[in-house]
Formats: structure tokens, C-alpha cells, sequence
């Protein structure tokens, strides 16, 4: 690739990552179904309401029996919301009806129990009602067969009620993205350990699943490759393409001698080189047996926003999600850009609005990055901006 | 209570909920820990970078050999980034050094590999360099016993990513509120089955687990209490007090005979009562074995309009997630609401920035609410609206 634009980058992974987005659909269970994307339009399969029910607690009765004001009607019953069905109501009665309980044949209205004097066996009707006052319709809110929820729908609490409302208790969802993450380098030790000379802890493994996870896709798993050997890694790979519709790795794509990354991509004809961008500026891609394998730097900040960059606005696009917000804020400070690379300064919102950058340039501030909540997005061939200038930023 | 106000309301429920939100904390592994919230500080336990290293590929040197310039000096051999510690560096030499690797004692600076012309066995550099340059210091970005987070974070990936560099693997996080989740009422039937003569779908229990799943907290069971019996809500509420910090009830509370969860809670000196508010009127609350019982409407619109209003608030800031999103839209159409309720329509965004209302203000409507993207608030005592007028918008 030598040398590549953000952008130029951006639609290259694109042209790798969306095709192997999963296409499936699965069936899941609606405790099972937050958070996820239904994969057709979704009918109701009944009327709702299901039944003709009161909207009130209050007396069914004739409408048209309300005339020569007040009227007193005998009290036949009562009927609880509860399963079964009512007797038909007698010309000349009324009956002690609940909230969403059946209303009888016969009946047409129901008059609301604030609008009543009742006795133990009659009620006293004051105000005429027309036919069907208080009363909902089978199948006012919905017919059998009437689209319920549409493709292509995040579901949320109120979807998953209506779906439960209709009687469905198992929904076609997208199947989610699998992603293999695997981190290489032979610098690398696990956390919960003392780390030896010259080990640092493996952070992008951490990193790379919680934010795949929180794009929406599913981690099958991830692994540290630790000694730098290409066997090892092919078969870390190998075993990705068996478990994943796409591999993110990191490290091992630089310019140094003991590349692996690099190296096993060079064997399956992937691509490696630099783009115009700071933090993350190493960046190769490569299919292997037909999955894309996306490989940023080893330093966990050009990682996690190489991923932020380039990978996270696929997935979240395929799980429904919202793209990451972008603003325009103002700086609290001045700051030198490097001409020719697009920079992604790591930056916090201030109480009055202003964005201040946090930490400097330098990739390997992970505590840096920790503390931000959004990234500035400089272009490349801007060197230098004042306070007060007016810059892009995306939500983190 | 009588009748309240919504304000009211959610300051009574706010005096019985808040004071349940579990205090304590437990400590998760860093792959289960996305999403939680830390329950104190975390300061780093080691110093970040772990030790001094590269910033760039290049030739390590001693920068006040840099003189009389272009100078040539031997290249001693490679440091890559592996595990180990390099030999001292002899004065008036040069070794090959990988981004990351250990700066080895002796030498000062780094010389990107760019800014040189190097053979098998030597280097050239023809500028000058100062101590420390393109040297990362050990603890340079945090040094050991610096915070590293704050206490009541939600972690993200890139927390976990700090954290993970530091060798943290596991995380003290606060501990969720658990919820439980009773629907009653004898017409409610399972999802999956027909529906006989007068029952309906239980959607309030996929409701409320969903909505209190989203908000961040756990629901440890969500059953169905189907057959008005005080002797089997009182089972449930015992095996709830026993799992939960909160219990949520649909159902059972409005002026019928059959009031399930009213009979219930008269037995526990709760209050049953009506607010000022539309759908929702109906609301009733109290305390059992030291649990609060938060009790809604069996109406699904009404119970999923008050988890809203009057839990969800209150679960989301507990869980370190942001408060719903209110915001200020422009009425595409006139509008009615009843004097002295405040209503909550359902509405829907245009692409023009105004919103609509969908449905009507019938409480019934689920699908209407599943067709939703925002609530509109509208003041108690507001009873007409014109097109264009502003209304407050609650994003769901």
C-alpha cells in the first residue's frame, strides 16, 4: 500500500471488512434479543388488542340505552380482566367491567366509574355515551398481519414488549460479526504477572475485545502470540479462520527485522505500509482463506485508535448502532499539528464547551488516552492552531 | 398517597430507591469488567512505560558523540522489542534498536532510522541530537502510585486498556442493583402459546428485564403471578426480597376488586394512589423485608412510560450511565392533552428536526411505542398545543 490517506485506508478496509460482515440470520429468544438487529420486517402475527376490552373501570352497557337521563340499569355482574369469556350482556342491563377485562357481547360502551352512582345491584347513569365510548377494538392498535417492527432494527426494551405483546417469543436477529483478536510480540506478558526486563503487559488483546464488544460484534477469542515465531502465528491464524468472519491483530508490522505480522502477511500476498496518520501511521491488511486479517501497530494507543478509525463505524453500522458523534468544539489552547499527517489528538470536553487536549502527540500514552473522552481530528495539512480555533472531535 | 404530581412521585420513589442501590463492591476479571463502574480509585501499581525504551526504529547512540558532524560509528548489534536486558552500550558505538525495545544503559538518544545511512556494520548520522530524544523515560506517561482512574467510572475499552497495561487483571467495580420483575394479572398467558378467550401476552416482564438490563442493573428472575391469588404474589414477593435489591410490579393496582398487588401491599402499609399523569396514572409503592416495591400499572405502555420516568433515572446514575437525553423539538402538528396530567406522548423525530406524535394519547398502544424514538412532556397544565409550538423531548 506505501503510502495511503486515512481515507484512501478507510475504503480500503471497507472493501475488505463489509463483505464479510455475516449476511445469516439466527433465531434468538427475546431475553436473548436486546441490542440486536432484526434481520427481516417482523408482521404481527395477531390482532391487537387481542379482544375487545374496556378502557376503564366502569359499567359495560347499551349506548343507546342511555336516553331520558338519568337512567338506573340493573347490575347483572362483574367482569375481572381475567381469562374466559363473559355471558352476552341482556337488553336493559349493565354489567361492573375492569381495565382491559373482555367486553360482552351485546355491550357497546362502558361507562367510566367516576361517572356513575352505583349500588350494590344498580347504577345510576347521568351523561348519554355513543357507541363505543371506552371501549378498544380488536385489532384497533394493529391487524394480524400488519408490519410490527421493521429490518434493520436495534432492538430496545419497547420493541421487545411489542413482540411480546403480539405473543412472538423468539426473533430473527443478523447474525453478529465474529472477530479473533490476536496480539503478537515477544515483549509481551500477561497481566496478574510481575512483568520480567524488557516485558510490557499485553493491553490491545483488552482493548480490541471490549471495544469490538461494544460495537456489537462478538469476540471468539483472543490470544497473545508472544514469540515473535511465524509458525506460531500461522497457527494462531489458522485457528482464527476457523472461528471468525474477520482477525484484528496488532504488532509486528513495522520496519524492524523481527516483524512476524509483516512477515506472514507477506506469504498470503497482504499488504504493508504506512499511512498519513498519527497516532497508528503503520497500518497492512491481508485475506487469509478468505477472511479479512486488519493489522495496526503494537502500540496500544495507535491500536485503539487505528480500531476507532478504521473498523469500529463498520461494525457499529452492521449492529445497529449509532456512529460515534461528531462535533465541532472550540480549543482551549494552541496546538502544532505534524505536516502531512492526519493527527488524532486525545482530548476532554471542558465545563464551558472547549475541548483541551490531554497528554501530548506521543502514541504510547495509554493513561493519556484513558483520561479522554473524545479524539480531535486535525487534518493533514494543517501545522498549527490557535486557542479559540474551531475543530472537529469524535465522541469516544 | 392520594394524588401526587410526577415531581412528587419521583421524589417519593427516589426516597425508597435510591438508599437500595447497592453500596458494595466485587471485584470482576478485566474481560467481564466493560460496562461496570469502579468502585474507588485505581492507581497504577507500576511505573508507565515499564522501562526506558525506543520510540522509534533507529540506532540507540550517546548524543554528545553527535559532533563534528556527519559522524560514522560501529553498529554493535540489535536490540528488538523482546523480552531481556541489552547489553551496556560502549562509547563511541551504535546499536540497531526496535520501537519499544530497552533503551540499553549507556546510550542517550535514539536516531530514527530515516535520518541515517547505514551498511552491515556501521551507521552515519549527520545531525545532532539531545539527551532523551526519542527516548521514552520509565514512568514518563504515569509513574507507580499515580491515579490511573477514577473512582464511579464506567469502564470502556480504553480504560481496561490502562488498566491491562499496568498488569491489572481484575477490577474492583460497584456492585449492580439486582432487580425483580412480578407481572400479574389472571388474563396474562406466555409468549409462544395462543391465547385463549380473554387472555393477553405478558410484555410488561420482557419489558422491564430489558429496560433495567439496559439501564445498567441485573435482573436476577423475572416471573408471572397469573392467577390473582394474594397467597402466590406474597410467594413471589418472598422469593424476590430474597434475590433483589428493587422488586418491579405490573399489574394489580387500580380501583377493581381484584387488585392483586393493591391487596398485597395494604398488607406492608404501602401506598396506593394516583398521579397526575397520562398514561401512568395509577401507581403504588412500598417496602418488603427492607426491598422496595415499586408497582405499575398492568397497562404495558404505562408500566414501560413510568419505568421510564420514575426508575430509570435513577438505575442509569447508579450505573454511570448518562441521564436520558432531553432536548427542546418544535411540534410538526397541533395537540391536545387533558388539563392537570402531565402527558407523556410518543413521538418520533422528523428528518426536519420537528417531531410528531405517534398514536394517539391511548395508553394501550405498544406498537405505537415501539414506533417511537422520544417521549414529549408535556406540562400539567398545558391542554393545547399549536404546530410549530416547542415541546420537551425525552430520547428513549
Amino acid at each position: 500500500m506505501a503510502h495511503r490517506s486515512v481515507e484512501e485506508h478507510v475504503a480500503h478496509i471497507r472493501s475488505l471488512v463489509v463483505p464479510a460482515i455475516p449476511t445469516g440470520s439466527e433465531t434468538v429468544q427475546l431475553g436473548a434479543a436486546l441490542g440486536r438487529v432484526t434481520a427481516a420486517a417482523i408482521l404481527s402475527p395477531v390482532d391487537l388488542p387481542l379482544f375487545r376490552n374496556s378502557q376503564m373501570d366502569g359499567f359495560a352497557v347499551v349506548a343507546a340505552e342511555l336516553h331520558s337521563l338519568p337512567v338506573t340499569l340493573p347490575v347483572v355482574g362483574e367482569i375481572p380482566a381475567r381469562r374466559g369469556t363473559p355471558p352476552t350482556l341482556a337488553a336493559g342491563t349493565a354489567v361492573r367491567i375492569m381495565t382491559g377485562a373482555v367486553v360482552p357481547e351485546g355491550a357497546d360502551a362502558v361507562v367510566p366509574v367516576e361517572d356513575t352512582t352505583a349500588t350494590a345491584d344498580s347504577v345510576t347513569i347521568a351523561r348519554a355515551r355513543v357507541a363505543g365510548e371506552f371501549v378498544r377494538d380488536r385489532g384497533s392498535d394493529l391487524r394480524a398481519g400488519d408490519p410490527l417492527l421493521p429490518a434493520g432494527l436495534r432492538l430496545a426494551s419497547r420493541h421487545l414488549a411489542a413482540l411480546a405483546a403480539a405473543g412472538i417469543d423468539k426473533v430473527e436477529v443478523r447474525r453478529r460479526a465474529r472477530v479473533v483478536v490476536i496480539s503478537t510480540g515477544a515483549e509481551l506478558t500477561e497481566t496478574g504477572k510481575r512483568a520480567g526486563p524488557g516485558e510490557i503487559y499485553d493491553s490491545n488483546g483488552t482493548a480490541l475485545t471490549a471495544a469490538v464488544t461494544a460495537c456489537g460484534a462478538e469476540v471468539t477469542f483472543a490470544i497473545v502470540s508472544s514469540n515473535d515465531e511465524l509458525s506460531q502465528l500461522r497457527g494462531a491464524m489458522l485457528m482464527g479462520v476457523a472461528n471468525a468472519d474477520i482477525i484484528l491483530t496488532s504488532g509486528g508490522i513495522s520496519m524492524g527485522e523481527h516483524e512476524v505480522v509483516r512477515d506472514f502477511l507477506s506469504t498470503i500476498g497482504g499488504e504493508v505500509g504506512h499511512i498519513a496518520m498519527q497516532p497508528g501511521g503503520p497500518q497492512a491488511t491481508g485475506v487469509f482463506s478468505g477472511v479479512p486479517v486488519i493489522s495496526f501497530p503494537g502500540n496500544p494507543v495507535s491500536t485503539q485508535i487505528s480500531f476507532e478509525v478504521f473498523v469500529a463505524p463498520i461494525l457499529r453500522e452492521a449492529a445497529g448502532l449509532p456512529a460515534a458523534h461528531r462535533q465541532r468544539r472550540t480549543l482551549s489552547a494552541d496546538v502544532r499539528s505534524a505536516p502531512g499527517k492526519r493527527q488524532f489528538l486525545r482530548g476532554r470536553a471542558l465545563p464551558d464547551g472547549r475541548v483541551e487536549v490531554v497528554g501530548g502527540p506521543s502514541s504510547h500514552l495509554v493513561a493519556g488516552l484513558a483520561a479522554s473522552d473524545l479524539l480531535i481530528d486535525i487534518p493533514e495539512d494543517t501545522i498549527e492552531l490557535k486557542e479559540g480555533d474551531p475543530v472537529e472531535t469524535i465522541d469516544l
